[in-house]
């Protein structure tokens, strides 16, 4: 059986002894965007280099990276190193490097991550999942032709999709509010890596919110992980409720806070970016 | 003239020639919190060596701290990597260190920032100021007593300030909203650091949810700033208007949501935060 794009695009080999921390992969062109990897497809990869470091105390429950580039096609090296082991939580700080024009070798993302042994204790969703139709009651969207990497995904915008007309410079949207349920195409149970390339999954919120088609790109995202393993694993092969909505776009930026439920309303993870855009 | 608190708190001094990166602090007792100091104030310190570093290209856009022990009280030092610089952006890794019991030099936090050159684009808010009354009709918090750093701010809480009674077991808030304004008492001009502060102002929002006075406290935060120097400038020494929400409550974290405006509605920055608490 051949494996699942999506793994072969987190495939990672251990860099050798004497670089314990290193991990060595390639850009995957399934998950290709328009001058580099799918941003979400490299957050998981280096969500993945932590996962497989044989130190990993408990599972992730924070991770912020940092796009200091576009990552080029080819080779790349992940170093994620545990720099403080607590009784019940573990600090990680990575790199995923790339050589430059000069053959230097330079970051092209910084992270940092955050596991941890988690326990029952009491709670409460305060993000209930909206009232929103069935994913088999709303239309796929058609995306072939535009990015790969969007072939990859099974979306099905319940509101605020990509704008069919690019007028916003006299019309702008009442809000920059995306609602969809998205999953893998081929579909694939849900695990951590998995719903981190999700957490990215939505186009720049300032396409939405004034309809104009300028450049944009994440350059920071964090994901807070409130699902267990066990909980991704429940939600299996199903589809992700995800919604992102911009609070402020000003001086060549903007930010989006967006939260991701399974199909029975489990909030699985939150996550927000910081996002570039020209003009 | 004696210097402000808060600028006595962030004062540092170059390690040496030898750690061009390297900045020397000691913790502050006036912005102590229970075991360590206020949060806020050593995720101010981290920004700070970055405002301070020579080779610092534009001003703060993005901060992520990872906080993976209590300071201790005493010297500590912080090491501020560009690791990437661009046209108009740049990319820190950071690190504050303090020996442990055994001598060695550990991280007790790791950080990235983001800096950049703001340029004029277009801007809208999508997360205006809520319906507040003015901060000299809301009634100012009597927190005297309680931790020291709470002496340095004026807070009066507009919606969801600090339980009075400790019966969460039983009785439920509807939500964990909080809205106050907050400005440094002595009043002192906003800029990135104080800002920065600000952004960890909130009690936990366990705390309201579920009024029972458990441990927590933040593990990691994120702050994105919309304002540049000269609109934080202008608010001066106005009252912030700081709002945080919980999201998840689940496996013994919560994370927040937050947004902080100047008095005349301006979003300056939105943060976000991930803490640990008990049972």
């Amino acid at each position: 059986m051949t494996k699942h794009l999506f793994d072969q695009a987190l495939e990672l080999q251990a860099a050798g002894s004497d670089r314990p921390d290193t991990w060595l992969g390639t850009t995957s062109p399934a998950y290709w965007n328009m001058v580099g990897p799918f941003g979400g497809s490299t957050a998981a990869t280096a969500l993945q280099a932590v996962m497989q470091h044989p130190a990993l105390l408990g599972e992730p429950i924070a991770l912020t990276v940092n796009y200091a580039s576009a990552t080029a096609e080819g080779p790349f090296s992940i170093t994620a190193t545990p720099v403080r082991t607590n009784r019940s939580t573990q600090h990680w700080v990575l790199s995923l490097n790339q050589p430059n024009a000069k053959g230097e070798d330079v970051a092209v993302m910084t992270a940092t991550a955050m596991t941890a042994l988690r326990r029952e204790t009491w709670q409460v969703n305060d993000m209930p999942m909206p009232d929103v139709p069935a994913p088999k009651d709303v239309e796929r969207a058609r995306l072939a032709g535009a990015m790969e990497w969007l072939n990859r995904y099974d979306m099905r915008f319940v509101r605020g999709g990509i704008p069919r007309k690019w007028d916003g410079a006299d019309k702008l949207s009442p809000d920059s509010l995306t609602q969809l349920w998205v999953r893998d195409d081929v579909p694939r149970p849900l695990d951590f890596a998995s719903i981190t390339a999700m957490a990215d999954v939505f186009y720049p919120r300032v396409w939405l919110r004034r309809p104009l088609h300028v450049p944009a790109g994440t350059v920071s995202m964090t994901v807070y992980f409130h699902a267990s393993a066990a909980q991704l694993q429940q939600a299996g092969t199903g589809y992700v409720l995800a919604q992102a909505r911009g609070q402020a776009f000003r001086h060549g930026f903007f930010d989006q806070s967006a939260q991701l439920w399974d199909e029975s309303g489990t909030l699985l993870v939150t996550s927000h970016q910081l996002v570039y855009f020209k003009e």
